[in-house]
């Protein structure tokens, strides 16, 4: 399967209203408890996607298509959302990610990339050369990873409850990977 | 914490609206491929809930209800929805769900269960002694593995399309527990 930036686009532009739908107006014992320690709550994986989107996905492409290999991209920090998603509840943050999620499809559609940019390689600062098509397709799956890190996060609320069913639910059988 | 029936309604009222937002017109690479062999599309898990909505859940509280312990639950087809899927979209599968999972939320409300209700029991064919409570906890977390699931069925679309990144995307390191 060859990376089709429809494809990708047509996953991207969902996600925003996919998770409003699913968080918006949700019980706290939902959105703002996570999986123990240090791990993150749906609220705060939201917060994530939207610094993510601000510094990660679209700089990152501009600056492949900038600098090629010569420049490696600055470093992505993972946890800057603890600042940002301070007083901030659920609701906000998904308005939040939808405008920075909408704002950004719109200057990728304004780059009008075709198949052959996407073989244009640039240099990631830890994993070295990696094409653009590689950069979008690891956005969108960027979307599924904490997706799928969600309802995690939101079944593990539900672990005792559930009694001897949970051998049966394979979400309370996942390890953590994906935080 | 204790089983809250608001909580867990406040999930199961939103999974429809979530699914609808992340899979209506999808193209069918994201929506009808699978994870190889007999696994599950997107396409499938939804319309499996949409079986789970019509045979297991409510009919299973219903039961409870009126026979207790002395009669274990009707056993669950998992794979009935091979056949009801046939000639339907994914479209039509997500409208399916929807009204299903209202006609039973609606059901549900009618009853009017209280704290006292959730620590009625009931006979699993195969778990044995099972309260109402647990039953109506694992009907959400049911709808969460399989958003987990769908998460990572999509992802693995995007498996070889990512390159060097697929160690840093956790969606890509699930071993497949919830299918």
């Amino acid at each position: 399967m060859n990376h089709d930036l429809e494809h990708t686009i047509a996953l991207l532009e969902r996600t925003p209203g996919a998770l409003d739908e699913l968080l918006r107006g949700l019980p706290d014992e939902w959105t703002d408890r996570n999986e123990g320690g240090d791990s993150w709550s749906p609220r705060e994986i939201v917060a994530h996607l939207s610094h993510a989107e601000r510094t990660d996905w679209l700089p990152r492409v501009r600056h492949l298509l900038e600098f090629g290999e010569s420049q490696p991209f600055p470093p992505f920090d993972r946890l800057a959302q603890r600042r940002q998603m301070q007083g901030k509840g659920i609701s906000e943050l998904l308005v939040e990610f939808a405008a920075l999620r909408a704002a950004s499809l719109d200057q990728l559609r304004e780059l009008g990339l075709g198949p052959s940019e996407m073989e244009r390689r640039g240099m990631h600062p830890a994993l070295g050369s990696v094409t653009l098509g590689q950069l979008l397709a690891t956005w969108a799956t960027h979307d599924l990873t904490h997706l799928h890190q969600i309802a995690r996060v939101m079944a593990h609320q539900y672990r005792d409850l559930v009694g001897p069913w949970s051998k049966y639910l394979g979400v309370l059988q996942c390890n953590g990977h994906s935080s």
